[in-house]
């Protein structure tokens, strides 16, 4: 039972919330009623039943110290330990599409099949081998075989012909494995697996006859659970047995068929092997790491840390159970590094869509790098981040050679075949910097901070409201109908003029302005009257106002009609291009009421600078209006 | 640009097919005539644009000896972190519903929001505090806030009145954040950090009035990509002016908001940070690991072997972007390896479908522990494997009490909920070993091997035509067929008799059996004759013949028709349960036809174990006739 001392968890960090004891999990269930719950089993103890991986001891460990900062010979597996684990595996057109996709990335080495398993495979093999230009020149075809002769001999059969082959063969090596399923010794699987290495010799290398460059791969199967002495001792047998060359080393692939241990044991394992195997230059030390703790990709690159040179594994991580190694995963993990991982990943895009539709399973949307979400950010501090970095890189002038130093983002979406348009993407989470960002891209309008907050909150309770994500189109659309940037403002411009006016004290006509409210009266030069006509809600009236500029002058004609704004913020700034001719201005304008804490933004684009302004504080007097529950224009006629 | 050797590829394998060039990799393109493809814009060169991080010197590291053997502190974040990534995050009814399964799972420190940062966190914050029984006296409720005194003060506001509350700040430390998201010197960094802290202080545990027990965790968002020194700087600064104590430790959260290089170089910067904090007793450190390498999970356990008591994340990984670490994956990594991680997810099942409606993301089938995929094996020789690990635990008398061995399941399924049922499924690249695991399941017959090859090419021929998996139904349907155990046999065995036979010279009516074939004439006190009536393609017909037993009568007679099978293998087990009175035996028997090397299987289930033995070479002789492409029966009447 649970009891023993020894394996009660052990909380080492002082807490006054205790981690939970079995006991205690158990009656957790029953906090909310739910009886269905309340009546399952007991836990069971996992103390008797599953016991503590031992890991080797290995007092000076190197690999720590180390980088990775090479690129290995990497081997995809997608077409065998791949395929052989999909709920319905692939015929063979789609291996046939697969295979080409793969030689497109820039794989030069592709593991193709398990020809003795059954026809598909094979015929596969050979349709490969004989089809003219299918496998180019640098290409090697690898074919798995398990130690038994008329396999060896069936599966060398399919692949002969080929220019450049890799034949591998497997024998499982760890106690558990011998004891249940092979029932053999030590001694018998030693003998095994040398009987078979002489046979493959014969039949290939040593085959005077063959057309085939031959290489060869031996794997001590669930190395990762074997002891490592037995472990060399095999693979120093099957080393003897094949005679490798510096020029043509033999492969030992150590893999990880079932995770474990965390990954530093795997490293420490593999560093071990390499320490002690002889002839290290005429071996190839290669990595097949499964992931059944969630650490294949840890494992891979501490493993070439410790000392492999060569990693075995399946795009977005296909495979037995919880899947081989990523190798998309693993190649960009080195791209981000400042190396090229040798492989071509920049269209993303279509070989998900070849993935997808090869394995019938879905990348996840979290997956590192190719994922759907990946590049994306909902939440609010996120989103500012990321628009400040790339503000910065514009503003600093930099380019795709400079350093990439953007927040939350470690790799380049453009890198992958992914634009910016949906890095940011907002929900009821998103803050100001998102919805700036959209607005920005879709209308080249650069808000000022203070609009930022006032439309984000627009947005936030639109999002909340809905309970869902605003699409960029959506929010766009919220913003030119909220500052009546398209279509049905309450005031509509649809002439005005702006001239010099000297004297303070009389209008066109002669007479003082009744009421009008002049506030900017430095130098008589600078006043300006404006008389224009405004539509309000369809019906067309005439104002007018003096002040020392357009927009005082407009502000003090809309005083006339009882419209009493402040201009407390104005800023402007040039969207579209000199090249293309349509560039405009766009102004933003903060009023305040007079009299009042209530604000208002207003938003006016023009080709005309002047009537941008115009436009911005109509705008804004729009808001103003319709912010009132009801207030009749009291119309000058 | 690439030509540079010092960013060239390292391939430091030597290989006879070395890792392309991007230039070898744009020809590659072309390869097989996609216009698209090749048509695609130059790959850049990362060694300009990305830069090798540079990790810690940290000669005296002490993580790589140590092993995962203690359980952390569980910060589950799905309500935060996780919540705020979401496309379209959830309403206040499905976050009760998922913290209710938090606190069921047995968490009792769950990031329940980010208050001031809408209205929909702010109100569910209040919603938990004001609901009796809602939170149960163990469970912490955390909070997030920025570092701004308006924005501390709301989130304080949200969670007052809780029992335990947990208010976490955070402020980016990283020199990319400082610059270009706030503008500010480290030494304004630890001024603001020091000033939110002791404002933090005040209105929470130096508040007299309150009536919750607070903690503070602080983070120094962006850790990973921050100075030590610096990240330890502002941390003693951040101790100082909230002087936690033994008993109510400050928590440091050191998050790898983004992740930046290998997991071992995680792990480095944790150790150093432990090292080098002062009052180390008066600090729980925490870990929150994001997955943009892939190695969350690693980072996660390497980070708790270098000093971190506690681990932040959330169920199967959700989060920005790539997602937080998933609490899952890490939970059962310590149940697999001997300790139990105080969270129940025995019924993972039920986890999964409250998390998918919840975030509204698939768990991927690969997923570690709850994939759909992750249980089951496809290749025949894991299958076969996996067999004989059950088999050996059943032999050797194994219980739950007793260590789990079984080759590629390191987790039994039943410890989260899941059967046996699924573990092994057959398509095309399955062999022997999972066609003769679902017949055992299903129908209870633990097939002879010979029989377990033969109908395991039918099988293999089946799901090779039809290019799909055969679910368990389709292979026990086509065993049934195969071997005529349901329906429509060729023949039928009406009514027959065994009775003594002491001369073997005449039959029953004394004249001497013409063309009739004895096999096995050692003692005549053993001889048998058998009589019958068969159904054969629906026509009765009587036969009869004379052997030492029931199986070699019954061949002799049907020699008589010219049915010429010898048999070669014979073997019978019981099936069913005595407590249920349904015992039955199942008989199989292998025969060769006489003058070839054509054999056949038959398989017959009886109550009557002779009538088993006699259904079973019907079956063979049904099989046998119907092989052949038209062998009309010569009858005799």
């Amino acid at each position: 039972m649970w009891g023993s001392a020894e394996h009660q968890p052990k909380a080492y960090c002082f807490s006054t919330l205790p981690t939970l004891t079995p006991t205690q999990l158990a009656a957790n269930r029953g906090l909310y009623g739910d009886e269905r719950r309340t009546n399952m089993p007991m836990l069971k103890d996992p103390s008797t039943k599953y016991r503590l991986f031992k890991p080797i001891d290995l007092p000076n460990r190197k690999w720590p110290t180390k980088t990775l900062d090479k690129v290995p010979r990497w081997l995809a597996t997608d077409l065998r330990d791949g395929n052989q684990s999909l709920v319905d595996p692939m015929n063979s057109e789609q291996k046939w599409r697969y295979f080409k996709m793969l030689v497109e990335l820039g794989f030069t080495e592709i593991e193709i099949s398990f020809p003795s398993s059954g026809d598909t495979d094979y015929e596969f093999t050979r349709r490969l081998v004989e089809s003219p230009d299918a496998v180019p020149h640098g290409v090697a075809l690898q074919v798995l075989s398990p130690c038994r002769q008329d396999l060896i001999k069936q599966t060398v059969k399919a692949v002969e012909g080929a220019q450049n082959a890799i034949l591998h063969l497997y024998l499982a090596t760890s106690l558990c494995f011998q004891q249940i399923v092979l029932s053999q010794s030590e001694e018998e699987s030693i003998a095994l697996a040398v009987a078979c290495t002489k046979f493959a010799r014969s039949i290939t290398k040593d085959n005077l006859s063959t057309r085939t460059h031959w290489q060869y791969e031996f794997s001590p199967e669930t190395f990762s659970d074997t002891s490592m002495d037995f472990a060399v001792k095999i693979c120093e047998a099957v080393k003897a047995a094949w005679e490798p060359s510096e020029s043509n080393p033999i492969i030992f692939n150590l893999p990880a068929t079932v995770e474990m241990s965390t990954p530093n044991v795997y490293a420490d394992q593999i560093e071990y092997f390499c320490q002690h195997v002889t002839e290290r230059e005429k071996i190839c030390v290669s990595l097949h790491c499964h992931n059944d703790r969630g650490c294949a990709t840890a494992a891979s690159e501490l493993g070439q840390l410790a000392g492999a040179q060569r990693v075995e594994g399946t795009l977005f991580g296909n495979g037995e159970r919880t899947g081989n190694v990523d190798l998309v995963n693993l190649a960009l993990n080195l791209y981000s590094q400042g190396i090229h991982p040798g492989l071509d990943f920049s269209d993303i895009n279509s070989v998900i869509d070849i993935v997808e539709e090869s394995n019938n399973i879905p990348v996840h949307a979290r997956t590192p790098y190719g994922g759907s979400l990946v590049q994306c950010a909902f939440s609010g501090s996120h989103q500012d981040a990321i628009k400040k970095g790339f503000q910065a890189r514009k503003s600093q002038g930099l380019t795709d050679k400079d350093p990439w130093q953007i927040p939350y983002l470690p790799l380049d979406p453009q890198d992958i075949g992914r634009t910016y348009e949906a890095v940011i993407r907002v929900n009821s989470q998103s803050g100001k910097g998102g919805v700036a960002w959209v607005i920005q891209r879709h209308l080249e309008l650069d808000l000022p901070r203070g609009l930022q907050v006032a439309f984000s909150k627009i947005v936030q309770r639109e999002a909340d409201a809905r309970s869902k994500e605003l699409l960029p189109r959506e929010i766009v659309k919220l913003f030119e109908d909220q500052y009546h940037l398209k279509g049905n403002p309450r005031f509509t411009l649809v002439d005005y003029s702006i001239t010099p006016e000297r004297s303070i004290t009389s209008t066109t006509n002669g007479a003082p302005v009744e009421g009008q409210k002049i506030r900017s009266q430095n130098t008589q030069n600078s006043m300006r009257k404006f008389e224009g006509v405004l539509d309000f809600d369809g019906t067309e009236h005439k104002i007018s106002g003096i002040g020392n500029g357009a927009l005082s002058s407009l502000a003090n004609a809309l005083h006339s009609v009882q419209i009493d704004l402040d201009v407390a913020h104005y800023s402007e700034h040039a969207i579209g291009s000199q090249v293309k001719r349509n560039v405009k201005a766009a102004t933003y304008i903060e009023c305040t009421a007079a009299g009042s804490n209530e604000r208002v933004w207003g938003v006016g684009i023009h080709e005309d600078v002047v009537q941008a302004s115009l436009n911005a504080m109509l705008s804004a007097a729009s808001l103003f209006i319709s912010s009132r529950p009801s207030t009749p224009m009291p119309i000058q006629h």
